[in-house]
């Protein structure tokens, strides 16, 4: 369960490379290296023919996707669905050619020693016992509040403003919508705005982030990664953490996905949980060595792309390498669990247009694609010069999103937005004398429809 | 003490008018509205003279302030510096020639019923002995959290994108700032983007805002409003709330220029406390009428403008009103606490170039000139169009006090900013195997340096 880093093997099979590698794998990244500019230029040329490729691949796939979007039983429409979500995810990056978050420097390659090993930081190797010790010494910081594990809440962005305007404008409702639902329900919020580690930036800088959380924060139980592209939707759900009990990572997926058709996008690193323990350090120090910028994880691209369905070629993501960790070392399977019961995760089109039916069928609770527990605009990047989705129905699906949860927190104020796409809000009652009957009644911490099981 | 509204008097006495008006009051005011257009027009221009010649005087003022500005102790430097605070902060207002958060109807002045009583709300008497009851009923929701009085901080900002890009990420690292200070005091947020009223809009939103959280949340014992534009910058100081046990609301200002002086800055509503009690919902209503909109919130100021030292001439402002309510009826005053031993608001300018001079010489837990619990930017007005310095000068300015205050964030995991104006951080102290040692020692809720008082 605890194995650290990875064995090297000659270009072309399908074992991971190592950054502590014996010579036959560091003498083709090197030969990499001295092809440097010409290279480069290569590549930039290669990813331009994919694009075209796989832009008419979107096309189809949405068309496809557009005329058979319906229930969620089936599992075409899911793998389908799935596959269109990732794509155009995957293709924003492309497009952008760099990550998002990538630190200004530019890595001098002449210099890398690819001997150096990378390592998330020192190894910790009695956590459990170190931890279980603190919290005995620190009753006023126990890991339980009224009864339930305490959860930390982590997401965050980039320290500098957004490409595209507006994007910064999503960024703030996003928190706001974060800060409603934590607040409700009891749960603490980090927002990072910091780069802790240069190499893992971008989508792996949350792998640095939630392990000094970890160890920084000994009276959280669990740590709650959420993208900040992605909305709580339902805010009375609550996560049902008794399931979960004998696990230490809960992630949104499906098995069918993951271990049958091995594909790129059978799990959904945008909001995952880990248990705050030594089996988690242990993951993410196995998860970590694709991550690091430049070579290494141009090199671990390749092995994803040739080993994950539909996977695109591009340099190795954080979702990829986890889901690749996981098939080809099982045995970490059995404390993790893939939750699909409900939407830790909820891929925004199948969801966004039909928010006035669910308001009209249905009730907040159920966290599932009647009233999905969250919204995740996967692809829409309003932060970012390109998004995949055209971005006027990128913004307006997550302004209707924005609303609709709002509305389930303005309720208790005895308000709600005149429309999905209001900022306006209208009330909903009068005016009363005895306001503390609507605070009974409406608000939710105090609702019997609260699903409170841990 | 629960005095509704306020009685009418013909035009030119000190006293208020009232919406409730008898013929006397209103007449004037009609008459105002018959000459509507022509009036409007001679509005205008009397404005663009008087920003004419404030211009001069704010030149004026600046000069002396910069040539004069050091210790806070003089009192001449307190008062050039709050009244340059505050004619900078008006200056924008009347730039702008509107609230920034003017909802989008324009009021038909012919169908003003000035004889309308504006109202907060359905008047409530009771609060006290209801709230009591509910909080002995409801044991699961106390007004206490781990012994400290529970406060729910208030802030927000308006559901459109700021007119200047940059506003809105400002607005994000003010809510992260913010965020950072509650989780580690145990505070609750509520960060607000409805307009509740469209009357009282603008700064006046707070109003309505405040009460409808005291009555949607019996269990929260203090309300505190904060502006988008002020930032935490200590984050260990905490409230001496013990300081307050026989007062309703807490609010940064100076006895002299409130009582001696009738300074039209004599306080600041950018940051103060309410108590949730009958007494708060009282003065709220006492203190609403010259908020709405039109006619009644511009005679109001003419009002306050011709009883305020230094006051300019423009629609009555919340801030103006509260110090013409408590200086008229003074049986108020002793239930307000006049705060000024700390920076409960700190006012920009005078701080934000000594930052690296107080990490030098002090540390944080201070909260006053030394180490300012809070700085805020009045003036800058980010989010908008017209801000009344230069926006590079607030911009960076903001940019230094939210690293300076992130810094003391980024301690416990062992990291701070490379400069106060840089995004980037870098590692303070090396990794380690026993990272609990640093928890005990950096965490400030565990830190022994924290004023705890209550």
């Amino acid at each position: 369960m605890g194995q650290d880093g990875f064995t090297a093997q000659k270009r072309g099979t399908s074992t991971l490379p190592t950054s502590a590698a014996p010579n036959g794998g560091s003498r083709s990244s090197r030969s990499l290296l001295r092809g440097g500019g010409g290279n480069r230029q290569i590549h930039k040329t290669l990813n331009n023919i994919k694009i075209t490729i796989l832009c008419g691949l979107v096309t189809i796939l949405v068309l496809r996707g557009t005329i058979g979007f319906g229930s969620l039983s089936s599992d075409n429409d899911l793998e389908n669905q799935a596959i269109i979500e990732e794509t155009n995810r995957i293709l924003a990056e492309i497009r952008s050619d760099k990550d998002p978050d990538d630190p200004e420097e530019n890595l001098d390659q002449t210099t890398i020693n690819l001997n150096d090993t990378y390592s998330l930081g020192a190894k910790i190797s009695n956590w459990d016992e170190e931890r279980s010790l603190w919290l005995s010494r620190n009753q006023d910081f126990p890991n339980t509040i009224n009864g339930k594990a305490r959860i930390l809440l982590v997401t965050g962005s980039p320290p500098s403003p957004c490409d595209n305007a507006i994007g910064d404008h999503y960024l703030l409702k996003s928190i706001k919508n974060k800060i409603d639902y934590c607040r409700i329900h009891g749960i603490e919020i980090v927002y990072n705005m910091a780069h802790l580690d240069k190499e893992l930036a971008g989508y792996w800088a949350k792998l640095p982030l939630i392990r000094r959380l970890m160890l920084s924060h000994p009276e959280v139980e669990w740590i709650w990664w959420m993208d900040s592209d992605a909305l709580f939707t339902d805010m009375v759900f609550e996560l049902p953490l008794s399931k979960y009990k004998d696990h230490n990572m809960v992630i949104h997926g499906y098995p069918d996905l993951l271990f049958n058709q091995k594909s790129w996008i059978a799990l959904n690193t945008g909001s995952f949980l880990f248990r705050n323990c030594q089996w988690s350090l242990d993951l993410l120090d196995e998860w970590a060595p694709m991550g690091p910028k430049g070579p290494v994880r141009e090199e671990a691209g390749k092995i994803l792309t040739a080993n994950l369905k539909g996977r695109p070629a591009f340099e190795a993501d954080d979702q990829s390498a986890l889901i690749y960790l996981l098939i080809t070392k099982t045995e970490w399977m059995n404390k993790v669990f893939v939750e699909n019961s409900f939407f830790l995760h909820g891929y925004w089109a199948g969801l966004v247009d039909r928010y006035e039916e669910m308001m009209e069928k249905y009730h907040p609770g159920l966290g599932d694609e009647r009233w999905p527990f969250v919204t995740h605009f996967v692809g829409c990047k309003p932060c970012g010069s390109y998004g995949d989705y055209p971005v006027q129905r990128c913004l307006s699906s997550m302004e209707r999103a924005f609303n609709f949860a709002d509305n389930q927190v303005l309720k208790l104020y005895g308000f709600r937005h005149r429309g999905l796409l209001s900022p306006k809000i209208k009330r909903i009652r009068n005016e009363t004398v005895t306001p503390l009957e609507y605070v009974d009644q409406f608000d939710i911490r105090h609702s019997s429809a609260q699903v409170t099981t841990n």
